[in-house]
């Protein structure tokens, strides 16, 4: 396989950093190609400009999408989107590896995404879910978070982590036909003991290692959608 | 009411900023005082590094929210960062005003969240929900995005539009203590006639000529969690 790892944190010395060496050492001991992109070191742009289109299909107003679009089929995308996108299409996983920064990913990784994963390409119209541009390709979060295991969960504090992960690997990964991994996640990080850290880069081995027993999540299929996107039957509520 | 408006579109022609517009016009003319943070327009830094402080607790290992609360109690904050947070105290009401991209914000408004929303000051420790940092003050989202109603709902192809902004509403503004009044949604903006958006920005006026009227969302209670953040008492599951 062909990995992509993109790594969104500020402190060489991180746990997260941890997560992101020890990916690298394992997929390439299992023979993969591995790439990183490592947003903090390339000093990545996340905010998305007029800049990042040599060439306007509208020169007047900006609509980021149909510039996307314009930009993809005129080879005129900024030379940092190009080189992402690259990645992108080489990639036979794309994994992200992140801390959780209110629920959610820190800014720059953010920008990765609304800059690189441009319609037109991703997707766009109905190319969407299990139709998506991306479709044929595996990915998967690997995150740190600063709240613990209990305070996530139907009755707990924060409510489900699932749910509040939605917006990223149904709304971004899923969306552009991804196969999304279950998320590897380690808890409290920045309070835990060094013992602790070294079991939970153990179970981040084991977890990259047998990555081929775990089924995807499930999202949509454009199947059960008519062209406008309505749901072809109406199933019975809970 | 002292009103602050952060806004996050790159185009001053586009319905996103006619909203922003509406919104001073209309506040202001009910006698509120409204302060704008063009994020674009400042050239807003989104991205959360070592250079947010002046003065580090640690020099060699950036904890970022330990950073955090150090440059609050030392003052040693970057001016960016003290001068969105001076508008934050000042402020009674904060509107994020800005077009969804991926079901969130854009990048750089993550990243003005990420490095203003600090800790120590605007949550911290159980200072979070209805304990957090800036309670009693009243937070709204004002946003447009690119589908259409029908596509959100229990049985749409996205789901329910409130699940998607869980991790905004509840995760962001919720989690440090705001009152989150109901947000206004203007759907399918980039494809609408003239008249379609018209109708919008009425809706929008009648919206923020209203906003007493409608009741804050619900969020976690602190009382009902113990100083672990466990559940007091379980509560049955439907």
């Amino acid at each position: 396989m062909n990995v992509l790892i993109v790594h969104a944190h500020h402190e060489p010395q991180s746990f997260n950093t941890a997560m992101l060496n020890l990916a690298v050492e394992v997929l390439e001991g299992q023979g993969h190609a591995v790439v990183v992109s490592d947003l903090y070191a390339m000093n990545f742009n996340p905010v998305a400009t007029a800049d990042d289109f040599h060439q306007r299909a509208n020169s007047e107003h900006l609509i980021y999408a149909l510039e996307q679009r314009n930009g993809y089929n005129t080879g005129t995308l900024a030379a940092d989107i190009t080189q992402e996108l690259e990645k992108l299409k080489w990639a036979d996983l794309i994994i992200l590896n992140f801390p959780i920064y209110w629920f959610s990913m820190p800014a720059i990784l953010k920008g990765w995404i609304d800059r690189v994963f441009i319609s037109g390409f991703c997707y766009g119209g109905v190319r969407i879910y299990d139709r998506g541009g991306l479709k044929g390709k595996k990915a998967m979060l690997a995150f740190s978070l600063g709240g613990q295991d209990h305070m996530f969960g139907p009755e707990a504090i924060h409510g489900e982590l699932d749910t509040l992960l939605r917006p990223i690997q149904r709304g971004v990964l899923g969306y552009v036909g991804l196969s999304v991994l279950p998320p590897f996640v380690a808890f409290h990080v920045p309070y835990i003991s060094v013992e602790a850290r070294r079991d939970y880069l153990e179970q981040y081995r084991q977890h990259l290692l047998t990555l081929d027993d775990r089924p995807s999540l499930t999202f949509p299929s454009l199947d059960d959608y008519d062209d406008m996107l309505h749901p072809k039957t109406t199933l019975a509520t809970a």
